[in-house]
């Protein structure tokens, strides 16, 4: 049924393989931003054994003790079971809340447990926080590149994303500065910043800490709402952490985080913490969309912060990413052609690599995956084609000799880019790939 | 910050409490709609020990074996930890799509693992159903009453509902005839009908099997997607299990099911099965929303599966729920005043009483609290108002003691207010409330 008469679509345009969807005419408009990119394909052959996959963004968990893990949780069961596996609040457990503030502690941040929602992943938060906030067409800015997750959210709210420049130290607050001046000039407010400023996804790079004064202040300035996304804010490779810009600026910024780096992802637990009034707003978000969070990994979560040394473990991912970062830019040093410029990341998953110019990473994807590695496309992290001659490495899940191995495979197939580029001129159009992207966090 | 001049604001208007919200300017539109109800606050002493709540959704899990479900979750860690702590699929895992495909032959529906998306919760399905299909201002139909979270998901939605109206064979295909009749006639084609044909919440009544052939033909015939709501479908009494709409209609069916009820609520499990080209667009939404759902408690529901005799524990608890259906079927017969009425579910958790012309439900809803009663007004099942002489009881939480105490707490409340009728007439307004609801189901 409903394979005749589309009513919305102009007659005379041949028949696309779209039109095998019956239902094509009842799509929402955001709808139309859901396209699944020709490169998950591409992904589906990376997770084979023999292709090292630099592209995902999954924590290295054998790290963990699994055999004390499964007592405790064994233990929680009897002891909470009723409770872990009801019906809970929508904002998340009491217990877990206090707990997710001495975690933000130790970014400088004081909060009170009843300014947190949990919620099924910081992607959630992110969805929930672009829910209350932004109508379509509505402006959000985001650093030039920014998480893919995060672009995907805001197209399917049907925002639209600005995003400004950043250099070694990260956002630069003049380029913020002039694009807020632009916005304005054109009588657009954004609805948001949404920054990561420690050890970014993808680019690897950490806002210095005057800039985050800086930036606080222009945005406060224009007022602009601050979205500060913090995932890999403990995994600092010398055991620094930063001051968290919600630390010093409570009643404009959204902090989201996730023990998705510091545990495990498989829970899906992250959160945000919020201004109170957003906070009411975002509670109700949540309750239509999941009604709550799940009770059980929350108690999950809570019993692993509460009966085990989580800090030391955090350590330990600490400790196994600095080696794997030193390797990753050991084999960059030693194999890849002159002409590459890369970020030195001093934490987090990600290396940041730009190609010489006339290459193109997405168009040589299916080349390097032929040869067994894979990398995510620059334009992954762009809303707007940029990113062409960018990739994003990342060293957190293979070991140090398959991240060797695998950058070594990546700088043969640069070498044989180049070497066609030599021979032949460059070919490769400017494609345009945007935010309609794999996972590359779960791939 | 942040806190002068409200640009949108109209500034002869007198301050408000909202006023006080400085991001108020900024939410999208869609948070208008999200409001927290003020009868969530008698909800929270509804929830203190001394009051019988008939309010609450929540199954009565102590029918679970806490025991061996620690011993088999701790042997899921050792076994398959690595994978169910580490992001999955945005789809959810094969494993248990293949396994949700067996609990849904059940019912006749015949299904292929790929057309299966599991969700956080089947809310999160409804969510993502209303995501990819309704742009604001489109209209959704809906039983009168509904449940009150598919209202509160269509409202964030900014969809319009039309509610059709029921009778004790459950929805009434000559109301839906002109109901889509009425619509067509103003050019507007519904995006979907959303039904709960078994063990309605919050009617608990079954749509009858000869009556889902003509509601699927008549959806059919004006084009109209159907989401088939199917949470309480195994909790049968006599241990019926009605034919699924989907299996007789593949192609314009999305079917939405839950382990919350056969299980347990906490893990968030639930999913959507849908046609193909429907789910691809479900599993983009999806990952959008958050990234995957939990691997950990798919891997938990998928060793029940495997491990348990589910089915037997499904009959566990049917037994328990018609024990105390039939507690507060015989409470209501022996203490509820002339001139009550209620339906009279052969499954599930609820109850629907009417009260006599006259009474408030909501109104009343203080007092009853206050003599440590507590239900959940009709009028949270309704996006238009109606229902201020209707209430839901649910029987599946309270013991069948407390069953009882309830209803004659309950009835000692309606003749209390009948008394104040009768002295001085009706003098309850016809309070509006729809669906900025409570949360019932959680409550």
């Amino acid at each position: 049924m409903n394979t005749e008469g589309h009513d919305n679509l102009p007659s005379h345009r041949p028949p696309t393989q779209r039109d095998l969807d019956p239902h094509l005419r009842r799509y929402a408009q955001r709808t139309a931003a859901m396209t699944a990119s020709e490169i998950r394909a591409l992904f589906a052959v990376a997770s084979r054994p023999e292709v090292v996959s630099l592209a995902g963004g999954m924590p290295y968990l054998p790290a963990l003790p699994l055999d004390s893990l499964a007592d405790e949780l064994a233990q929680m069961i009897t002891a909470d079971g009723m409770v872990a596996l009801q019906y809970g609040s929508a904002q998340g457990t009491a217990e877990l809340r206090g707990q997710i503030c001495e975690v933000m502690a130790l970014e400088g941040i004081r909060a009170h447990a009843d300014d947190v929602t949990v919620t099924v992943g910081s992607q959630m938060a992110l969805d929930m926080v672009t829910r209350i906030f932004c109508d379509p067409g509505d402006v959000v800015l985001a650093e030039a590149p920014s998480y893919v997750g995060a672009l995907t959210t805001f197209a399917s709210y049907q925002a639209q994303v600005v995003q400004v420049a950043m250099d070694d130290d990260g956002l630069v607050p003049a380029e913020l500065d002039t694009a807020l001046r632009a916005l304005r000039a054109r009588g657009r407010t954004p609805k948001f910043l949404y920054t990561i400023p420690n050890f970014h996804n993808p680019a690897g790079i950490t806002l210095a800490v005057q800039r985050r004064a800086e930036v606080l202040q222009l945005c406060a300035e224009h007022r602009v709402l601050v979205i500060e996304d913090n995932p890999y804010g403990l995994l600092g490779f010398d055991g620094q952490i930063y001051p968290a810009m919600r630390a010093t600026d409570p009643d404009n910024v959204v902090y989201l985080g996730s023990f998705s780096k510091t545990f495990a992802p498989g829970l899906r637990v992250g959160w945000a913490l919020a201004p109170h009034a957003v906070r009411e707003k975002l509670v109700l978000a949540a309750e239509s969309a999941t009604l709550c969070p799940p009770a059980f990994t929350q108690f999950v979560v809570s019993r692993y912060l509460a009966q085990h040394d989580w800090k030391g473990q955090v350590k330990i991912y600490r400790e196994v990413y600095r080696e794997r970062r030193d390797a990753m830019l050991a084999a960059l040093d030693h194999y890849l052609p002159p002409g590459c410029t890369w970020t030195r990341p001093t934490g987090g998953f990600y290396v940041w690599l730009t190609v010489p110019e006339g290459l193109d990473t997405k168009a040589m994807l299916p080349r390097a995956v032929t040869q067994r590695v894979a990398y995510v496309p620059g334009t992954a992290f762009y809303a707007d084609g940029l990113g062409s001659r960018q990739m994003r490495l990342s060293f957190c899940y293979p070991t140090s000799e398959r991240i060797v191995e695998g950058v070594h495979r990546l700088a043969a197939v640069l070498e044989g880019e180049l070497d066609l580029q030599r021979t032949f001129g460059s070919v490769r159009p400017r494609t345009v790939f945007g935010p309609q992207s794999p996972s590359p966090d779960t791939a």
